[in-house]
């Protein structure tokens, strides 16, 4: 008999994601963390900068001493050496007159607290610094710790890094982070009418689209796609591969189900596999209706659509949050998203979500760009290369007038 | 004698780039084309679809047959076979009156134009299906090439790649594609006082956090970093490196002049490299006003400000539009740029144009975004952790008040 099942809405579907843990962590050498999610909060266990630097060229002085002086009434200060770059100024310790020359980024000496910049002194004689302006004490300084004190959080966990993030870490000399491991994500479609994309397809077959599109949609979202090529409509070689897949992957990506045969058919292997549960079989969103979610442990299995054009939604809108709470970003869509003006009447229809292939314009005038809708069956593709990103409309709506101001999703 | 140069504002600094040209072009596998630039333009040497599809399951038919059928008045049409998978529906030929089985994806029989949903169908017997509501020519039909004809331009020279496009590319067998070669950057930290991130520094030094920092930057925006490590401010050892980073890299990026005494320094080296003009010495930016370009045959050097903060500044305004230029994407910023409100006073200086470190926070009532500076020393690196962008401020502006509408450039 067949089940009936009832259509989820999208916002019921994300919510499922909160069930599923984010991966294990891993230690990755600093140079390979970029876009990487930290798994542990960083704590400083040292000073940042190390010591007190200038930050700038001139002279490392007691800040006392020049109080009050200006260009009609130098402050003579004694020149006690030079801290050269990389070497120690706390070597030099200063005594009330005294000023030590010293460069952008030097050590300041003992009880030097401020620096005046060499374009505000005079050489007076070999000896003797001619000072013309005050400096405040900390000025032109940066204190030692200033920007992280030992003891600091610096980075927490949960957090994508970003090149700054890591010159941080490289400062305080962290050059091993634990991150989130990365989603393996299997890749599999189904299809007797299929062959690779590097075949040329005889009568009535055509070529994998499906397979070249996720992997990309994977690599983008930051998964590590792993293909595992075409499987014909059997039951038996798709079970064999599934299970093959779930050994290593932690989402198997399923497509070729648009068709009412090929959807239960879907089902049908899901069901068959060993301790699997099936959680969602119908979403209330269009395109994408047809979408499959089983799991497996913490692992995810999508029944996708066939047409490429509906599965791309549906990896945008509910594989990629997966992805996003596997690898420890929390369950959110990680899309930019825009505020637009409809350019057009666009329909909809009652009861379903509806996510419109836009094409985004900016307006000559200034103010918010323009979204156009990019129509075409659902089955072609030719309509997402066209189109800047998604336009949603709500299941209670019948559409939207001309001229309303909407958000778009963004393509990546 | 010291030579005087002009300094130039952003605009102008980015102007020059227009004089470098895009790379030469390499063909790469598909599979590793995300996010490249075609270098050419892709014409469709097949149709895409390569056949008339059904994209339902049900019947195939002359829509004709069907004109004027309902519930209540059925047509009956002879079924003479099924287009199975995979296999050719131009092996059928429907004359009047007959129809023949199918599934979604399955290829159209000859003669038939149109496919009625299973679900608006009743078997009536062995030979025989009713159908009971029409159809029109081409319901439920993507035509031949209706993706894509023959000869049609599909993705155009400059177009960076998205997972769709890649879909497209698939889907008509190609297999590798023309790009532009990717940015090799050469980045090299200059200095007596660094030692390496995973080195403990003695007294008076610290660690290297621009080699880091700026090739997480260069690998974010696209390019290929080619660290060449720390070199000490000696004029050889520096030209050394220069020289051979220049045989194999397009762009070297030499940091560490920040100070006066510094930035002569890498003025004098740029001055001592072969066919080597200096572009750029000076620009009224801030952060940012020691930067300097120059220029050996189509590759660019700069020197970049010391203090990280800066020079990560300097990257995104200044390298980042030339790696797009190298890259085909023309001479842009290729940032995320969002309008926010100021949510205080913003003081700037008159004469410089101003990128303040901001912190973009949502509004609870909806509306723009708030922009809150994040203020801190400019050797500092905490606040361009906390921040998540950079603000504007033109160069006759004092500032802007609170409450202002303001564009934002968001970090990558």
């Amino acid at each position: 008999m067949k089940d009936f099942f009832k259509l989820i809405s999208s916002s019921d579907f994300v919510s499922l994601f909160a069930g599923f843990t984010p991966l294990e962590q891993e230690t990755i050498p600093l140079a390979k963390a970029l876009s990487r999610v930290l798994a542990e909060d960083i704590i400083s266990s040292e000073a940042l900068p190390p010591f007190s630097r200038s930050t700038m060229d001139g002279y490392a002085v007691r800040a006392a001493d020049t109080f009050g002086c200006s260009e009609s009434e130098t402050a003579l200060l004694t020149l006690i050496g030079e801290v050269a770059m990389g070497t120690s100024g706390q070597a030099f310790a200063l005594r009330p007159g005294q000023a030590v020359r010293i460069w952008t980024g030097g050590e300041l000496p003992q009880k030097a607290d401020g620096v005046v910049m060499v374009e505000y002194t005079q050489p007076f004689d070999q000896e003797t610094v001619a000072v013309y302006r005050p400096v405040a004490p900390g000025e032109n300084v940066i204190r030692a710790g200033e920007d992280y004190a030992p003891g600091a959080a610096v980075l927490m966990r949960g957090r994508r890094l970003r090149p700054q993030d890591l010159g941080v870490l490289s400062g305080l000399g962290i050059t091993s982070v634990p991150v989130f491991r990365q989603p393996r994500v299997a890749i599999l479609s189904t299809g007797d009418e299929l062959v690779p994309a590097d075949q040329l397809p005889p009568p009535g077959k055509i070529r994998d689209i499906n397979s070249t599109t996720l992997a990309a949609l994977v690599d983008e979202a930051g998964g590590l796609p792993i293909p595992y090529g075409i499987c014909d409509d059997d039951l038996d070689s798709i079970l064999a591969v599934c299970n093959k897949a779930l050994a290593t992957a932690d989402i198997l990506l399923l497509s070729g189900g648009s068709s009412v045969g090929r959807r239960d058919f879907t089902l049908e292997v899901f069901k068959a596999l060993p301790q699997t549960e099936i959680m969602v079989h119908g979403v209330s969103v269009r395109p994408g209706k047809p979408t499959i979610l089983a799991r497996q442990g913490n692992k995810a299995l999508f029944g996708l659509p066939g047409h490429v054009a509906s599965a791309l939604v549906v990896f945008h809108l509910f594989v990629r949050p997966l992805l996003r709470q596997y690898s420890g970003l929390g369950v959110t869509l990680g899309l930019q998203t825009i505020r637009a003006i409809t350019e057009q009447q666009i329909p909809s229809a009652i009861g379903r979500e509806e996510y419109v292939r836009v094409r985004v314009t900016p307006q000559e005038k200034g103010g918010l760009p323009l979204a156009s809708p990019v129509y075409g069956k659902s089955g072609l593709l030719s309509p997402l290369v066209r189109a800047d990103g998604l336009l949603p409309i709500d299941r209670d709506s019948e559409g939207l007038d001309r001229g309303t101001e909407s958000t778009v999703i963004l393509f990546p």
